[in-house]
């Protein structure tokens, strides 16, 4: 099997930019990613193109992806829209990982992009409400954040967890968050604050969950030959793994775990020849907290039930045993759906790479990112090590 | 690089069926697909799957990848949703055999599914519109058939091309389809009744246009040792290629060629080490007659403004030098957008294991499948052939 190398990354501001188009906002993180490799990037140079967006609002329903990678100079360009709810950019990413293993490219970009500002509240939840599990939950008029909110709810019964553990994940990552020049919500939050904001879908408050944003991310991937050429500081993407859990949450055997986020881990762990306890950090899929206490359960960070008291002592601060979310994840650094999993994959290049200014934590050489679609229908997960093989 | 065999392939009938869901498509494709096999298939042995669909109507805009292939049994397995407008499960296809190349799979599922006509057809219209260039085109008014049309102005203005050629698409492809009971329209015209029918977008008129239709479709993919497990009388993928062309046909510096289709093409012959000249029949993507007029000289299967007399001398007729749209074409099968890739590819599959049927034309060894999203946004060509390699 070919050697894939991530050999750029980069995101976009997140925000809420009336100003900005879909297309601008994947141009800037394009470029920015060309500007995050080491050597001088020939864009004709790419082979194949992943885009991953939801398509929220509408605009663009067809061929979201070929449309905004013309734009950045890319036609003729083999380019591919990949859409997996919120997994979208991850598994564009899995794709592009895919593409150059085949011997299909020796450059291959995986990127997505998300406008989701510009139409009501209304009207997102509306369009998010047809990317879970249309034919009863939505029918039963349930939110994203109402079947966020039975998994929390039966955690809570299941296993003790408390509102003090949801909301320290938010405490966190808005800590983290507050040092991202790129995130959406860039301000702290106390424990006070996070714990008494107004319920949004009970017992989810405001500041368990994340925003809605406009953004783009980009990721570059390479063949060894290709990697040699443009980097001396070479960053292997070592695992990649992807599944499926029933898309209703109804329909799995438990509330309280993603079963899809073990099975796709598993697959990467199994590729990297590691397991959690080798994952320096990770960036993690927190669009509700309850998410990330769920993900690190699943991802085998800590045993399943334990994940409260696991981010309360400590252990995924920046100065824990294995940070997570160090860009702030989700809830901080923001959510535009499509651009979220490649989002994640740029924090990693940052971080590995010694670039993450003012969040940037030392010592870390193996890093994971953990991208869910809808409730877990979709799950991505990569492993990246510093170095080559 | 691994080899891929076609292992499998078929497609639901396409029609409009008010009874049917897009997941009761996708199913009865798959349980024909299954069928299709000359072995057994235990469904639990797909690793990866790639579904394609453009989502008209929205009914499930996000996860219908997923909500599809947990309705067949697949729930766990990896699928990724593809969408690039009616090339989604051509690209989709593209997708299954990189990874088996990549050895991410030893059995594979690309298909499709899209559920047209329990909209109006204004509606329809719609959310078509917003698969091709929605920034200049939809806000000027034009339709995809207006789009289409232009090429045909132009095709007849530059090269002297006729209202009877093409109608002599028509008539072929409607006496190719009257003999195919999953096609949507199984009849036959006349050339008089082809050439005066009521005009949609000049010079295209009724019986240039392909219809709206609800269908899956579903191939399975293998690497040569599964294949060998499975089959005795294997058909080889030997050629995959895909390419972008600007979304807007305004863009492109003729309204003549879609320029995706001869690099696409050109990706595919090279990894087959075939020329056009090698090709016995093709399936290729005539939504529109003069799309098919177009295809065959960007193919390379007769010169540049040559394919008006090519069609009507007869080349392309069952009986001709190299069958062309066997199956009834888009044109008289249908076009169920999301479904149609993998269903030119499930026609290749029949003719080239001597399974067509009433249609069926013998001594058929090379196949090729050429899928086109909007007005060649994306193209995605593959080319077949019997035997092992």
């Amino acid at each position: 099997m070919r050697e894939v190398y991530l050999v750029g990354a980069a995101q976009s501001a997140f925000g809420s930019f009336p100003d900005e188009s879909y297309r601008s906002l994947f141009a800037a993180a394009f470029e920015r990613a060309l500007d995050s490799v080491d050597g001088d990037v020939d864009r004709t140079s790419i082979d194949e193109a992943y885009v991953g967006s939801l398509g929220v609002g509408g605009r663009q329903l067809g061929l979201s992806g070929p449309a905004v990678t013309e734009h950045v100079g890319l036609d003729g360009t083999s380019c591919t829209r990949i859409e997996n709810a919120c997994a979208a950019s991850g598994s564009a990413f899995r794709q592009g990982v895919l593409a150059v293993r085949a011997g299909a490219a020796d450059l291959a970009l995986a990127g997505g992009v998300e406008v989701m500002t510009d139409t009501s509240g209304e009207r997102t939840r509306e369009w998010l409400g047809v990317s879970g599990e249309t034919e009863w939950e939505r029918m039963a008029g349930t939110t994203f954040a109402g079947v966020y909110a039975h998994m929390a709810d039966a955690h809570m019964a299941e296993h003790g967890t408390t509102r003090e553990h949801l909301s320290s994940v938010a405490v966190k990552n808005h800590a983290n968050g507050a040092n991202n020049p790129d995130a959406h919500l860039q301000f702290e939050t106390t424990l006070d604050d996070a714990m008494d904001a107004a319920t949004v879908a009970d017992p989810l408050n405001l500041f368990d969950c994340c925003p809605t944003s406009d953004g783009a991310s980009v990721a570059l991937l390479a063949s060894r030959e290709t990697a040699e050429e443009l980097t001396d500081d070479p960053i292997r993407v070592t695992g990649s793994g992807q599944a499926s859990s029933r898309v209703g949450l109804f329909q799995r055997p438990s509330l309280t775990s993603i079963p899809a986020t073990g099975d796709a881990a598993d697959q990467a762990y199994d590729e990297a020849g590691v397991g959690p306890e080798d994952v320096d950090f990770a960036e993690v899929h927190d669009c509700f907290s309850i998410a990330e206490l769920v993900a690190c359960e699943d991802l085998g960070f800590c045993d399943a039930g334990e994940a409260g008291e696991y981010v309360l002592s400590g252990a995924t601060e920046p100065d824990g045993e294995r940070p997570v979310n160090l860009s702030g994840g989700l809830k901080s650094k923001g959510h535009p759906i499509g651009a979220t999993g490649t989002g994640q994959i740029a924090e990693v290049y940052k971080q590995l790479r010694g670039e993450a200014g003012e969040r940037q934590v030392d010592g870390l050489h193996r890093g994971l990112t953990h991208n869910v679609g809808g409730s877990g229908g979709a799950v991505a997960v990569h492993v990246f090590e510093e170095g080559w093989a």
